[in-house]
């Protein structure tokens, strides 16, 4: 298989951002331990938003450092992205329903429930060794496509 | 779907751990910096063995303080360990052979590659909403079933 052109991966990848159910989502404390669950999100176009239990260690991580890695898709058609996270307060009665719509489950129903909205910083795509090379797709919150 | 018994919980899950080709390995600096790369491993029975290079974050995390969380399969068949890792050191010649056979990559033969064992000190698995209870299969470095 050819490596893909980044104009490619950037379809690509924006397209498993639009349809894609979960993430994998690793936030650490600040003594260094990590932590990975699986998350629903919903992609506005320039944020991942999420919904976690206030109490759980993602959203006192997400509270505390802001620092996330987090990869949707399979192993061998990776897409890895670096960002930032913060509270994101109450949402529009139009972004909750359409969060509630893409996810399956409305945070806003459930108690102690938190919205985060993810900010990625740097987004790296590739499926094969052969794409290694070329695999930022967005550096310093900029797209290179 | 009804929901596994554990022993079918963990009959999945080991057969996960012989067969998958790559997990999702997070860790973290000192500093609460999360890091997630995904990485060919093999499974002894006991240990999961993995390679990387010797100077990236992943190496100097697990070198450094040794907590590790990582995930094989979709988000909607979760298996989800909590372990502890050291460096492996130089393998014996049959171990490299395994690792060189399942991985489809040598790190012996490779620059400045380091292997590191991984002990499982909790295990999870679970699929839909309906098996969150139950999802604990090792706890403390031992299997409930």
């Amino acid at each position: 298989m050819e490596p893909r052109p980044l104009d490619q991966r950037r379809t690509d990848t924006l397209h498993r951002l639009d349809h894609d159910e979960d993430v994998w989502v690793a936030t650490a404390d600040a003594a260094g331990t990590p932590y990975l669950v699986p998350l629903s999100f919903l992609w506005d176009g320039e944020t991942l938003l999420i919904s976690t239990v206030a109490t759980s260690p993602t959203a006192r991580n997400l509270r505390a450092g802001g620092r996330v890695r987090l990869t949707a898709g399979p192993t061998r058609d990776v897409v890895l992205i670096e960002g930032t996270a913060e509270p994101a307060g109450d949402l529009t009665a139009e972004l909750g329903d359409a969060f509630a719509v893409k996810t399956g489950f409305d945070p806003r129903t459930l108690r102690n429930y938190e919205y985060f909205r993810i900010r990625p910083q740097r987004i790296q795509a590739w499926r094969e060794a052969n794409e290694l090379a070329g695999r930022d797709l967005m550096v310093g919150g900029e797209w290179r496509v």
